[in-house]
């Protein structure tokens, strides 16, 4: 089956980070497809890859990048899917890689999640959230995956209870 | 016709920012609600509220505040729906409010836009373009408008030209 | 006997910090809980647990978040007890959890300390302050809290001066 | 009767925002104290003034001030009583504000609010919900005033829907 | 005569300070275009232009673009030229369009100036001594400006005597 | 042959990060020199240094400094050759060197880069995109270099690939 | 009779701010000079000028600059005399300039005060603290100063106080 | 002989950094004294210590501290003798001591140098230069302080070249 999410990263060391995104996807039994991009590198490709990617039957984009972040950018200049962009944390902090990937003029949004691992998570997420729209198993799955969460919480509020009354 | 959208803000006083994204909505001719909703001063009715959007139509929250803007995040805590944060300036330039929204932890993203206008307006189009993966019209219309955003750039380029040979 | 003080943090990974604002309460022998819940996957608790919180006889919440740190926030919507917001540290070194913790909106107070274990400890002194108010046993303890460490600071500089004697 | 609340402010340029916090003592018919004295022009008379706060039945000391803004921090490290610090914005935006109000070391807590008005408001009622810890009256009324600001935000979104059925 | 050097920016509403820049290759007699494209809302134009550009004779690019500001690093991506980026002050001071600019990948460099008029200006100044290096005449102009620059700064010196005098 | 590019560092601890610079030039086969000297330790000399370049043949100057990183401001204050600036990160991540070496005054540019050792790689590609103005072989060499670059991305996406139909 | 104090200043436009510097001279009968010089316009005076500064008696100097602010640092490369920085704001809130003035390397202090106005009249009274080590008068005068600020400070509170009353 | 420069730190755990001011007045043969005592922990003695110095033959007095640095403006605020402040790194980078020592308001200077290591020795040298106005020994020791900086600086550029040699 073909990829419902498309993961472009822009080096090959981004992908400790944005496995994060693609475990989630394969969670929700998501096709997805990963690849490394580069908006500087490899321009060209980066424009074809987002331009057809509707046809192809990709629903969501995921970009993931460092300091001057430009690949979720780039991507969004070339689709009308959505697009979610990962900053990525690198000299600066991840400050750099954060404005230039939300920073985004009127026109071409980029929905931009947290720098790093909890971003690159919830960009997986977020793309499930969007398929699950007109896909109602999906709505089954993240309620599950919520509620699974909200357990979770207790269940450490309970370890932690127990560990306080020794 | 029940909304599709739904806007939601912190203050009356976002209304001016948030409008943007109304207008994007209605270009689109998309329905959707806009309500004044705070998530510190009617904490219950945001929570309430955003639990029961996906049951009543919604497909995509946009919340915008300014400050410490908690409002996206306690709509997504509440909802699987996308939601989409639009952080407001004020005193600190909206670096308080950029961080608010986008630095969410794992499991719970936000889809986070631009600081102020140019994301009230990207916040409109991206829900647009999440509308528009099950709506084939949407997708027309989004070719168009990238099409016309493309060409009015152009233009002003002609403008420009036209200015300097003078 | 029943807690005056709740202490709730996001994650049990925060708890070596938020440990240090027990300790102080030990110290004072000031009955305390101590709770992982979460503003974004335990919102409802989270809201509940506030909103009863001074029926139970808690007198001052203290909440320890990271990020886009909403916690204290969402507890200061439910309650009108005083609260103490702990930002922790992580990805963008505590500038977000900052912002994010002390930047609230009018009409909703969240009492902000420091960043990281400095900012925890400090909560847990703030409680007893504000519990001493009305205890007048806790006004002693705190008088020779204050005295003892105006004394080890100058017992550290005794030793500063013998080793710079050698 | 004697004030319960002292607000301090470093300059009489201050004024303005340390007003907002007044205001609500005023309305939750606080009594209290105004005054400007400096961290760095009368360090004696803070000092003097915070040490015999507590014995002149003082509850709870507010300290607005800008820039290295010491002066909350100069009053709590002379007293045991309650101190909340409010950043004022100048050159830098009020980050100098924050940090200086905020990054108090461990033993000297400073309940810190928002920057600017809103925080100076803020200040003000968290002075009442530590207050109300042992003044019965106060809670029914910062319990009227949460519904208050509940219902005005409710109002606020009744006129828009008014203003978008036009 | 064919432009040496080509400057773009990424809306009609950055001329006024990209008009700086212009001013500086007027002034030294070097031909040049200026024209609006957007790596977001026209990118193949941007790819297509950058990459035609050395063949068309072009020697320099300048790009300036305010908030995420890719243009410079889209055209960097598609040529070998030096390509010399603006920084536009929108929202957040300017920092994010800085950001965007200066923090490229290693292999594509962009040679960043100051955000705002000073940086349009020093673009143009920037081209003017890359030109230099072929065209002994530009070199010469150069030397004249800068000893000019001195001369007015110490004329201004000498007023400033004159004013202290009286 | 006498060289074509200088590189001057503030410290013999920025070799590490310089050598980036160094290591691009000598695959180009440009002959470069690389020094130490500080604007602030031997300012007599940068400033020598810096009015004698462009007589003995060299075209282009790289300066890489931290902290208040004025090295290469100085140089560019005493020569009409372009001047590149690397920022160098110590103990603020950079943000001063990156500030002080790009905020430079309208008159004076310095062609600043990225922080640290991307940046340093790209000062010396940017210095040979001048030099390859006028000299055709090095446009040869650098248009190789790009396509390998984009080549070098597509076998790490292919080596990607590999990995995920594992 | 020969300046004491030297203030330099990079662009006239900064007059307006260090004038707050030269008036506080006065109001201490401390002769002075004021001038226009740049570190990046007029790198050769600046050296020669703070090389020779000590020789013709000056015992203190002073340098006011904005954006990428060398000058205080150039002057200090280049005298053993304290030399005083005052950051001033421009484009990035004097963020930029602060950087620029006290990051300095070791060997080479530049005693650094506030951004702006405040720090200009705190750069007078630093040169007028450094004279009175050696000028009795100038100690009782620093001491009346002093008072005076302080009385100052509390006629303001007893204005404040007398508006409260009414 | 009595100590003509006054060293002071909050807390013991900043005499590593703190000991290369000491070291740089040790160098010069200038009796120091070295102690830690705390604006917030021990204010009365900081403010009576600081009110003491001069009389006790101190010239400079140096102050440094971390987070919400208070030390040096608390010890700027009781005396008129020169304090210069170092601003020590912690939680956010050192980016709140610097902002906490280098912000004070008109009235009461605080001579500021860099954070850490760096300023904790030019706070020394700093102070030798203030003392080198009287004492003109230390005006050849210094002379010979700055030579030797050169010539070590260019000793490691001559390190640097024959390492380039081989």
């Amino acid at each position: 089956m073909n990829e419902l999410v498309s993961i472009v990263m822009g080096s090959d060391s981004d992908l400790e980070v944005m496995q994060e995104c693609a475990d989630v996807l394969k969670d929700f039994a998501i096709p997805y497809s990963m690849q490394v991009m580069s908006a500087h590198r490899t321009p060209g490709k980066v424009a074809d890859y987002a331009a057809a990617a509707a046809k192809k039957g990709i629903k969501v984009m995921i970009a993931g990048a460092g300091a001057a972040a430009h690949l979720a950018g780039a991507v969004a200049a070339n689709t009308i899917l959505p697009v979610i962009g990962v900053p990525l944390a690198a000299t600066l902090n991840g400050f750099d890689a954060l404005l230039s990937t939300v920073q985004m003029p009127a026109g071409i949004p980029v929905a931009t999640v947290a720098v790093g691992k909890a971003g690159a998570k919830n960009a997986g997420l977020l793309a499930v959230q969007i398929l699950a729209l007109s896909d109602s198993s999906l709505v089954k799955k993240l309620e599950a995956y919520k509620s699974k969460m909200a357990i979770s919480c207790e269940e450490k509020n309970e370890k932690l209870q127990e560990k306080l009354r020794k």
